[in-house]
């Protein structure tokens, strides 16, 4: 059963990232606070102010900088290509959950070679932050699923239309930026994703 | 007896940043690596490099990134107004030397109470780095480093013309900055540098 991975898209003002990730909270396993431009007091001060909103921070995944998940306590961090390798991170951090951005099946092997907990593999259809750039396709998706024994997450153009396509290679997770914080109700369509993804009507989680 | 703080200008190149510090090592005390429009991985692939060269993890900082600091093995991290705070890296690392960049008293004298290691007062004089920025001047350095426990370092506009000034005040370092990374020869100008500060022709330490 894939569960859905929300990535913040680092383009929303401070309140509203907060509201819509308070709004979606029930139907998401894990949420990556993708904010690049923000400085490090400000990320700590927006994972600060989420965390007071009763978001748990084992479900909370910090963009490229390890030092804010281990001081704020969460699950874990996200590297990218710009970023720390995930076998320092690793070596020094054993505990902190890894996951890392790869773009085909090599880099994929080889990030869980290097220990990484977790890799999201992307883009899969054609979206507005990668334009021009040729999607991979859930086929690809798929051979990465099979070939890993780490958990592997699409991303990249998901939304409400194709997401039963994505479920179907098998992916543990399903990563939804835009297709879910740049639409009317974030909430609402998280719970129509989730229900999906489970064939059932979404229940309160406890 | 006034140690020399080094601070990198963040504008040369990767090679030219090395050589450099390879040249002022044994003049310096602390080197702070300040290269903001850097990556994580370009921080961590120069620094990678200068510990290469022989310099001793002991004697870097680096700026912001907590992380980096830990994963490399550094002795500490420089702490600027965006970054995080004090006092959520020192208790979440108790043992990392943690500055902080302070422009009055009251800044300093808190940062003191947070836990900082030492704090950095400045700018000063006048500096193309802070144009039209009244400079503070030495006397209000002098006036910190008398109220304070922890050694303060007076950064700022200092080069050879002044730094017998700045020693005046007792302060416990003296930073440079393009001072000694712009000059024709940094190693001669840390080496004339030293000799000001020590009184006496420098003998290689060990």
């Amino acid at each position: 059963m894939a569960f859905l991975y929300a990535v913040t898209s680092g383009e929303q003002p401070f309140e509203k990232i907060i509201r819509n990730i308070k709004s979606i909270d029930s139907y998401v396993e894990l949420i990556q606070i993708r904010e690049k431009k923000k400085t490090a007091q400000e990320l700590n001060d927006l994972i600060d102010s989420i965390l007071k909103q009763g978001i748990s921070p084992a479900k909370l995944i910090v963009n490229d900088r390890v030092d804010i998940a281990l001081v704020r306590g969460l699950r874990g961090v996200h590297l990218a290509y710009h970023s720390l390798s995930v076998k320092d991170v690793k070596k020094a951090f054993p505990h902190l959950y890894v996951g890392k951005s790869v773009h085909s099946l090599e880099e994929a092997k080889q990030s869980e070679q290097d220990g990484a907990d977790y890799v999201v593999f992307g883009h899969l259809y054609e979206t507005s932050s990668k334009k021009g750039k040729k999607p991979h396709g859930v086929q690809e998706l798929a051979q990465i699923v099979e070939e890993l024994s780490i958990p592997v997450i699409g991303i990249g153009g998901i939304n409400i239309s194709n997401i039963g396509e994505v479920k179907e290679t098998n992916a543990a997770g399903i990563a939804l930026m835009s297709g879910l914080f740049q639409t009317e109700a974030p909430g609402e369509t998280a719970r129509a994703c989730w229900n999906l993804l489970n064939g059932s009507e979404h229940c309160e989680r406890v």
